[in-house]
């Protein structure tokens, strides 16, 4: 039998076709609902950037907070977006751009306003981190390691391969795709590697730094969010620097710009940007506080799993497979 | 050398790698505005449903108009689609659900309103299409013919390899992804193939029939679109029915429920539904008209090798491939 056949063979059974006698499935929300204390993570408030939009109609607030990549993801700008916020750089700012489908921006809208001091121009050799800086290793199936450089077109092959299957608990999930050799979750966060070196996708709910053209990558003073079908060819051209955490219905519900790339025409159309803060900088009881579910985790691997295979009582056919940017990193809200 | 190298070798370079004498790229949207009018398709009035919405502040008018799926796509909801817009059964329904990042949905708020003469219930396995139905053939590399069964599994690998490479003007793109074993479109729509049939995937802004529990498929009454992160886990477990082609703003744009699966809570927060026709059962002069980028044709077949390898001046790397649900067919509206 051919290796190719071989390998299928030595592959597990999709879930779907698992012991008759497992319990009845949970859905991907029941799981994280059910996941152990010991599975969260803490953020840390440095890591938390608070955005206070002016209030919608009877003074409703509108919080949007973000949280920040951590090391060594596009350390450069992410130490601009905080030298930014303890500036109180972004107060009276707006969001200037609502493109459907694409991005939610926001800025200075004058384009004029002076950065503050210690502001850095960052390399685009940033938008991209080595492995090793991230403790990522080369997939590998049932154990053998795919990494060997004249390896490259079998591993291809053989992820793929495995893509055709379910994703193992409680370790192991790689799939590639259309644009990157594999992606994972490590650390909490999604990457997407090609060659020697990982970025976080472009995913709903991702923020990265908008900039001119290259050599040009951003300050960090412009800042965007998706809000539609992940613009993946954004990867490895532009710094993601944080992603939605609380408050992305503030941003993908409002109104499209009717101008060029959806900037809105009048300013009277901006939604006017209150306050930027770190958490950290905000007084201890006003700080809010959030937890996201550890990737590396047993409760993860089987939203990873339920996910790519949904058996709750509403599906007939699971999917066999899942995209990275329909596995959101679940992040919740604690008490204070 | 193996079988895979000799494939490797035998795959074109990627265009980014072109001929230094090529003229200056054009970015996707360039393509298409510059494509001639023989690879523009008219869309028939009886494919187009209108939806007029309760005008926004200062009477804006809000309309969003849908093309239906062709033959032989869910042709059993259609057809109801079809009746229910014939018997105004819509008019003076609602936006009843708006959950973000999934799905803005519509129908009856009350749950109650008879269905007009005629609906049919339309069995689970028209979920899917037969391949044969719709002219579509399996991918072929170098004009090798993938189809025999016993090479399912060199097949997979071989398209895997084939993605790393850019797709190639003017036929022949195919994709594989985490959701089917090939993508590909045709005839003016996306297909994700799985075994011998065909569904169309759930890409933003495609319209699909909202339903309960298996057996049940819905009747067409409660509709949705989809405004976020493509839920590909959908596919085959829903009937998708059409897609936005203008207006798709007016539903994206809304307020986001608060309540559960984002249904809005109090009757107040939905939009009100004016009427829905078939653009064919509107006045002449009132018709709206539509016309989409053959997918068959030079035009299209260059817009997807450069959505797959952006050239345009603000890429510095070309991602090498895309996702099915980030080729959107191009739309464009014409006069009456």
């Amino acid at each position: 039998m051919s290796m190719l056949a071989a390998l299928l063979a030595a592959l597990p059974l999709p879930m779907v076709q698992a012991q008759p006698e497992a319990p009845p499935p949970q859905s991907p929300g029941e799981i994280v609902a059910a996941a152990p204390l010991s599975e969260w993570r803490s953020i840390e408030a440095r890591d938390l950037l608070v955005i206070d939009l002016a209030p919608a109609g009877r003074g409703k607030q509108r919080r949007v907070v973000i949280q920040l990549v951590p090391a060594p993801y596009s350390t450069g700008w992410v130490d601009n977006i905080r030298r930014l916020a303890s500036a109180h750089w972004w107060d009276g700012t707006a969001v200037v751009r609502v493109q459907d489908n694409y991005v939610v921006q926001w800025g200075d809208p004058t384009e004029k306003k002076p950065l503050p001091a210690g502001i850095r121009s960052v390399p685009e050799s940033a938008y991209v981190t080595p492995l090793d800086a991230i403790g990522a290793t080369q997939p590998t199936i049932e154990g053998r390691d795919l990494s060997e450089r004249a390896g490259q077109a079998a591993r291809l092959s053989e992820i793929a391969i495995r893509d055709t299957v379910t994703p193992r608990a409680p370790q192991g999930w790689h799939e590639r795709d259309s644009y990157a050799e594999w992606v994972e979750l490590i650390g909490g966060w999604p990457i997407a590697v090609s060659g020697d070196a990982a970025t976080i996708p472009h995913c709903y709910g991702m923020v990265g730094v908008g900039r001119n053209l290259s050599p040009d990558t951003g300050s960090g003073a412009e800042l965007y969010a998706v809000i539609g079908q992940a613009p993946r060819h954004l990867d490895r051209n532009i710094a993601i620097v944080g992603r939605v955490v609380a408050g992305m219905e503030h941003l993908s519900g409002l109104t499209r710009g009717t101008g060029d790339l959806g900037f809105y025409k009048r300013a009277s159309e901006r939604t006017p940007i209150v306050r930027v803060r770190l958490a950290s900088e905000l007084p201890a009881r006003e700080r809010p506080r959030f937890e996201y579910l550890s990737t590396e985790g047993e409760a993860f691997a089987r939203y990873v799993a339920e996910r790519a295979n949904r058996r709750d009582a509403f599906f007939n056919v699971p999917a066999g497979g899942v995209d990275i940017c329909n596995l959101p990193v679940p992040v919740r809200a604690v008490a204070p």
